[in-house]
C-alpha cells in the first residue's frame, strides 16, 4: 500500500518501525506467537513483510521486540531496587500491576499467550528469571540457594492473578480496584520472599 | 480404518467412546482447543469422523467430555469436603496437584491452554467456580459475601502454580516432591481462605 501517496510524505523509519511494534502487539496478543504471522502483521501495519524482516529479522526478534520494548525493565523495576525488602512484595505487585494496568497489557498477555501455547516458554522463562526477578534472587537468598525458588514461587503467584484477573476475568477478581488488590496478594508475596519457609 | 478385519471383532461403543475421549484429550492437550481438529482427533481414533458426532455433539461437547470426564470431582474433591477449615488449604492443594501428578495431567493442560487462548474461558470458568470452588465458598464466607473473592485468590495462586511448574517448568520449582511443595504454598492459600483480610 502506497502510504507515500496518502500522506503525501514518506513516513519515516523511527515511525513506521513503531507502527509494525503496534501491529505485532495487536497479532501476538490476539492470536499467540505461532498463529500471527508477518504477513498479517504486515498488512495491518500497512508495509511490505520484507520491510519487517528488514528491520527485525525473525519472528521471534520481532516477537522479542514487541514484549520488550513498552515495558522497559530499568524503569519498571526501580522502585523494586530502591524498596527495602521487607516492602518487596508490596512494590513488586505494584510495578508489575502497573504495567498490566497500562497500555501494555496488549504486550503482557500476547507474552503470557504464547508461553503457554510452549511457543514462546523459552522466551517468558528468559525475561522472567533474567530480567524480572535477576536482581530479587540475591536479596532474598536465606538460607544460601533458596533465592531462585522464593523468585518462582512469586511467579507462581504473579501468573496466576494475571491470568485471573486479566484473561478469566473472574468477578469480582478483575473488579478490584488496584488499591484494593494490593495488600490482598502482597503478603502473600512478602512470606515467599522473606517468610520462613521449609526449604 | 476397518478395525473389524484388524481385531476380529466390532469394538463395543464404550471402547469406542473411550478411545475417542483419549485421542480428544491428547489433541486438545498438545494443540489447544482451536487448532485440534474433529477430522485429526477421528484419524487418531480411527474412526469416523461422523460418529465422534454422532457420540458427543459439537467439538466443545467432546472437550467437555473429555476434561470432565477423568477428573471425577465428587471423588477428587471428597477429602476437601470432610477436612476442616483450618486445613483447607493443604488439603485442597493436595487434591488439586494430586491430579497433576496423575495420569489426567495432559487433559488438564489441554483445559488450561484453551482457557487461556480465550476459546475455553467460560469453560473453565464455570467450572472452577461451580464445580471446583461450589463448595468451598459459603464455608469461607467471612465477613458475608467475601467468600466468592477469597475462592478467586485461591483459584490465582493454583492457576499459577500450574502455569510455573507444568508448563514453563521453572527449575527447581519443577523438581519439588509434592511433600516439599505443599507447606510452601498451602499457608498462603490458607490465607486467602479464613485469613483476615482487608475486605
Amino acid at each position: 500500500m502506497n502510504i507515500t501517496a496518502r500522506s503525501g510524505r514518506r513516513p519515516g523509519k523511527s515511525e513506521t518501525r513503531t507502527q509494525i511494534l503496534e501491529s505485532a502487539r495487536r497479532a501476538f496478543s490476539r492470536n499467540g506467537f505461532r498463529q500471527a504471522t508477518i504477513r498479517s502483521i504486515a498488512l495491518d501495519a500497512e508495509v511490505d513483510p520484507a520491510l519487517i524482516h528488514h528491520y527485525f529479522g525473525s519472528k521471534e526478534q520481532l516477537f522479542t521486540a514487541a514484549i520488550a520494548l513498552p515495558l522497559d525493565p530499568r524503569i519498571v523495576l526501580a522502585p523494586v531496587q530502591a524498596s527495602t525488602n521487607e516492602q518487596l512484595g508490596a512494590t513488586l505487585l505494584t510495578a508489575v500491576i502497573g504495567v498490566w494496568e497500562s497500555e501494555h497489557r496488549d504486550a503482557v498477555l500476547a507474552a503470557f499467550r504464547s508461553a503457554i501455547s510452549g511457543d514462546g516458554s523459552q522466551l517468558i522463562q528468559s525475561f522472567l528469571l533474567n530480567i524480572v526477578l535477576r536482581d530479587i534472587i540475591p536479596r532474598v537468598d536465606t538460607p544460601p540457594g533458596s533465592g531462585l525458588l522464593r523468585a518462582e514461587l512469586v511467579a507462581s503467584q504473579i501468573a496466576g492473578l494475571l491470568m485471573t484477573r486479566y484473561i478469566l476475568e473472574l468477578d469480582p477478581l478483575k473488579s478490584l480496584s488496584v488499591d484494593a488488590l494490593i495488600p490482598l496478594v502482597a503478603p502473600n508475596l512478602q512470606r515467599y520472599l522473606t517468610g520462613e519457609l521449609p526449604i
